[in-house]
């Protein structure tokens, strides 16, 4: 990056060094690999680490080795594993990796920033959140360009709640800049408000596929036999492998109570005026439609339209419709404008 | 048809008046002309039916004409309109078609045939239910291949309440052969069964997708930000006109509180179990996953794969992941085939 003529770049720093090779772990490796960017991993299966192996990809599968590299060349350590692993990998890189910068791809924040408190590693943390599907898993699902115009979410709590060294913006830089490589564009958001909105966007609609895709089924094979676009893409994220689901929706559980008590209000209302002497859904169903539509104007560029919504165009980003803040981390207002980035779900660059 | 050889035909033994052009009136119209078969129809907007008159087909703006012209040539007629404007188009038949036999593409089968009833006219009526999208409305949204592969749903209750006249025999056959002529897929249900079924699996997904859409939009401009796949298709169909969202779930009202109840009852055991001191989603999540598997096999011929699960393979379907019952309507045993097809959501053809 260039502070003088504030030309956006995204240079990381240092090496990355990914602990878990799943669909986000291995399609990280796969793009940073791409990209010319030197990148390391680490996975638990033998198999799956040697399979990455033969085409080509820098994949151990000794965790003590991988975080033994780590250190030495100073790399920037992802945690790509389920959010299960997450306490087991921290002790590890107090052990091996002391040294290392590290961020995380969990879909659940407030959970991981509390172990990474519980063992002191603030300073050295940022987390991340990559909003990229989990309906496929594993090596084999991952891929080239997973990230391409994917929402990155990447915390900022540890600059409102101390003031940071230079080493953690340095850090939040290089991980600002790994997302941005990768094609993501960048959202900061505080863990709670992170937690708040993926309860509401993503972990609901898998409780809503599951709920959907079981009524259906009982509804016999007439049921499914009529069944068309509306009851398929309404339950695709019901085929998700359960344990992944199980993981985000119970560590989310209290902003996700939230987000279900909303809906069931809305949906026993509807019950209620379907059971009047004149059924009615229109109060849902303005509703509804209304908040769709808000959403697609706000989402069509992202899905392919020409037309851009962003208040700047940054290389590379034309096709997007988040609005971009341009700032310099470290500068005295620059957690301000992350607040405020936040508030209107803006995607940042830095310089 | 060939009753000796037993050779399916889609041949159908009269023109086609349909009376409304919108997405599935004027889709029905395009592949019907396309394929050779005399079709005429009426839309009620003048400058809809001079846009397909400037493409060629057989369309004029006075019900009347159509109707008189139907009574002429003796045409299967098909009201290819919404619920409200059924009732008078009844009386209009009665009025100007004395002698036709007609079809519906309604999505509610109940009301219309209560309706026929009223008028005294179920020996000239067989109903219909084509499962083709309604997210895109009206005459510009219709195409040739609408009701490629999709089911279409053809009603019996007539053949169970009273011996039908051998001339509502050869209209259900006319309408079957309609159906698959234009490259659907028939599948016979009584009125009541079809609405439990759709109810369940066209109804109750606009009904989700509006709250998820309504309880996402409530989380601010970061939860849209941050939207990805799972919202955006669990709330594609809240994107559907709410005049047609509100005309398909309030006249299926009864069968749609059921669906809903049962939802209702999922969500808040899962609510429960949520808030629980150890949250778990595990029985919600296993059984949707179980759920939405068993979906994917059933439909997994139809999504494109080329692997057939037919019981036989008729002509042009070996895509078909419906097993298929073939018989000859008015044979003794007929009937009982029918419910027999209903039950296991398979697709007939007729000799």
């Amino acid at each position: 990056m260039c502070h003088t003529c504030q030309v956006t770049t995204t240079d990381i720093s240092r090496p990355v060094c990914i602990l878990g090779l799943g669909l986000i772990g291995g399609s990280l490796l796969r793009d940073l690999t791409t990209s010319g960017h030197a990148a390391f991993g680490y996975n638990r299966s033998p198999s799956a680490a040697r399979a990455a192996r033969a085409e080509g990809f820098d994949v151990t599968d000794s965790l003590e080795d991988a975080l033994r590299r780590a250190e030495e060349e100073f790399a920037l350590i992802v945690l790509a594993t389920p959010m299960p692993a997450i306490d087991a990998l921290l002790h590890d890189i107090k052990k091996y990796a002391p040294s290392c910068g590290f961020t995380d791809v969990v879909s659940v924040k407030g959970k991981v920033y509390e172990l990474v408190k519980q063992h002191g590693l603030e300073d050295r943390y940022v987390g991340g959140h990559p909003m990229a599907g989990t309906a496929d898993s594993g090596w084999r699902a991952s891929k080239n360009g997973l990230f391409d115009g994917a929402a990155w979410v990447v915390t900022f709590d540890h600059a409102l709640d101390t003031r940071p060294s230079q080493s953690w913006i340095d850090l939040w830089i290089d991980v600002v800049h790994m997302a941005t490589r990768v094609g993501a564009e960048v959202i900061p958001a505080r863990v709670d408000h992170h937690d708040a909105a993926v309860a509401r966007i993503s972990h609901l609609p898998h409780i809503l596929a599951e709920a959907l895709a079981i009524v259906g089924d009982n509804g016999g094979t007439l049921a499914l036999s009529l069944a068309a676009g509306s009851f398929r893409d309404g339950t695709r994220v019901a085929g998700s492998a359960p344990s992944l689901v199980r993981a985000m929706c119970e560590t989310n559980h209290a902003a996700l109570l939230d987000a279900l008590d909303e809906t069931l209000t809305l949906l026993q209302d509807a019950r209620a005026n379907l059971d009047a002497d004149k059924p009615s859904v229109g109060e849902l169903v303005d509703a509804g439609y209304r908040s769709r539509i808000r959403y697609e104007a706000r989402s069509s560029s992202r899905s392919g339209s020409t037309s851009g919504g962003s208040v700047h165009s940054g290389p590379g980003s034309d096709m997007s419709a988040r609005p971009v803040i341009r700032f310099h981390p470290g500068a005295d207002n620059w957690v301000s404008q992350l607040i405020q980035a936040e508030n209107v779900g803006a995607r940042i660059e830095v310089f």
